[in-house]
Parts: C-alpha cells; structure tokens; sequence
C-alpha cells in the first residue's frame, strides 16, 4: 500500500491495517488518523512518534506494559500478536534451549520486578546472545532511562512493522502513486 | 474482587483483568497501573478518568475510534469484544427489524461522515428507541461538543464494565476487605 493508499483509508479501516504497529495500542494510529494527509511514509511514522512522545510519563509506561515479555507466558500459551509471534520467532525466542529459556524467565522477572513494566527491545534487529546481553546490561539502568529506551525500541518495532504495510516513498512520490 | 485484589495484581494480571475497561484501549489501565494503591473503586475510577482527560484532542478521539459501531460491521461479523456484544444485546441492537438494521446503518453513517469517530453511548442505559433518538439529535451537535459527550459515554461505559469487575465500596473498606 503507498501512503497515498493510506491516505484514503477510512479511520476504521486505518485502525484495522495499522492497529497493532505499536503492541496491542490501536489508540495511537487511531488518534494519528486526525493528521492525514501524510505526505510521505516518513510523516506518518513522524506523527505515530509525536503521539506517544507527547504521551504523559503513565501513557508511555502504559505502553510499554502492554508489550509481552520475550519468550515468555504468551509465547508459551500462544496468545502473543501476530506481528509479535513474528518478530519473537526471527530472533529464536521460541526456540531457546531450556536453559536459556529459564534464563530468560529470570532476568524477565528481575526487570519487571525493577521497573514495573516488561524489557521491550526490537527483537528483529538482534539474535537469541544480543537481546540475552541487552537484557542483562539494562536490567542496571535507571527507570527514567529504561522508560526512554523502551519507547525508543518500540518506535523502531513500529517502523518494522509500518515498512510491511506502507510502501516506503522519498518526499514528492506521493503524488505520483 | 475489592479493591485490594485489585492493589496486588502485577501489572500483567491488572491489565489482563481490566484492560477492556475503556474499549480496546488496554494502554488507559496499563498507564493508570502507576497509580497504585486506589483506596477506593471511586479512586480507580478517577484515576482512569483523568488519564482520559489529560490526552491531547487527538488521543481522545483515538479512544472514540476504537469503538465499534452500535449494530454495525462487527456485530454482524461476530468480531466485537465480549463487553461490547454484551452491551449491544442489552439494548436489543442484535435483534433490530430489517428496517431498523437500515435506519442506524445511515445515521451511523452520517455521524461518522461528520465527525470522523463513531456515536458511542453507554448503550445498557439505553433501549433502541431511546438510542435511535440520540444518535439522530446528536448528529447534529458541533465537533468539540460531540468528543465531550462521547468521552463521557466512555467514562459511563468503563464504570459499569468496571462493576463488573470489581466490588464497589465505601471509602475506608480497603482496609477491612
């Protein structure tokens, strides 16, 4: 689909293609629905970025609650989203050894237990030993940082997730398309 | 469950119990999570009422939009959430005439036209008639007035999903349940 595409979408058929680019939140492609027209691939996901950023600190930690833990209980009982059933798989998560996957389980719950919300990470852009690493170093962070990172991590999942739905344009095809 | 179940739930169990309080939007109850402990049912409801309140235009009108229409596609297409269907059943929208089914496809319609979000009332404080009568007089009310009158529907809707959930009492009870 071009943006242009996009563009033309009703607000319930735009929630229903874009709902789930951030996890289980299909309020922030329904609010960002108010901004159309886009003009490129990259103002759509420029106003995604401005809805959460301008979220207050509770609606971020919000979102990031509403992210399963990586290899965790939905994983196991297959209650995960699509897209996150996906991006967990790329990464191996569902193919951890039984050790790594006790491993998992145990740094999970130390960050949960730290931060109150789950360690998010862009699963696509690392394998089983770099989301291990990440998850270990973060654990140590401070919560105003981990909230930060987590978003920032999100905002890369959107994107992911937008590029398999959105033909991504330079400024000036939207025209065209 | 009281209030204090609800002040010991992780932040998974909340948002598992709750999270359709306020219509597919689980990121209200992730983010009103941080709030904890509520002292009251009151409490929990106010809290989740003021994170309503404090999103931009735009974020309420994403709530307004991730309501579906009062016996529309989803109620034929057996895809609306549990509460909805409930709701919807209540106030008769699953056994509406043929010429019934016609008349809320066209104001429904219409709303949508005009405002870019769909007619949301607290449909178990309606019968038919009273919600035909409303989404016609309401069709005709400025933009700003109808995102009030909806977000308010939604705070309606949220308290009796809420009792649902959980017990309602009395300031000072907390303590005692």
């Amino acid at each position: 689909m071009d943006i242009a595409s996009v563009n033309a979408l009703s607000y319930e058929d735009f929630v229903d293609v874009l709902g789930n680019v951030v996890e289980r939140c299909p309020i922030v492609v329904a609010a960002v629905w108010s901004r159309r027209p886009f003009v490129t691939f990259d103002d759509l996901e420029a106003a995604i970025s401005e809805f959460i950023d301008a979220l207050p600190l509770s609606g971020k930690e919000g979102i990031l609650r509403c992210h399963p833990d990586l290899a965790g209980r939905d994983l196991r009982s297959g209650t995960l989203t699509q897209e996150s059933s996906d991006e967990q798989a790329a990464a191996g998560m569902n193919a951890l050894s039984p050790g790594d996957v006790d491993l998992m389980a145990r740094l999970n719950a130390e960050y949960k237990q730290r931060f109150g919300f789950p360690f998010v990470v862009c699963a696509r852009m690392h394998d089983k030993a770099g989301i291990l690493r990440q998850l270990s170093e973060r654990c140590r962070n401070g919560r105003a940082a981990e909230v930060a990172r987590g978003i920032e991590e999100v905002k890369k999942i959107c994107r992911l997730r937008l590029e398999a739905l959105v033909r991504v344009n330079v400024q000036g095809d939207a025209a065209k398309l």
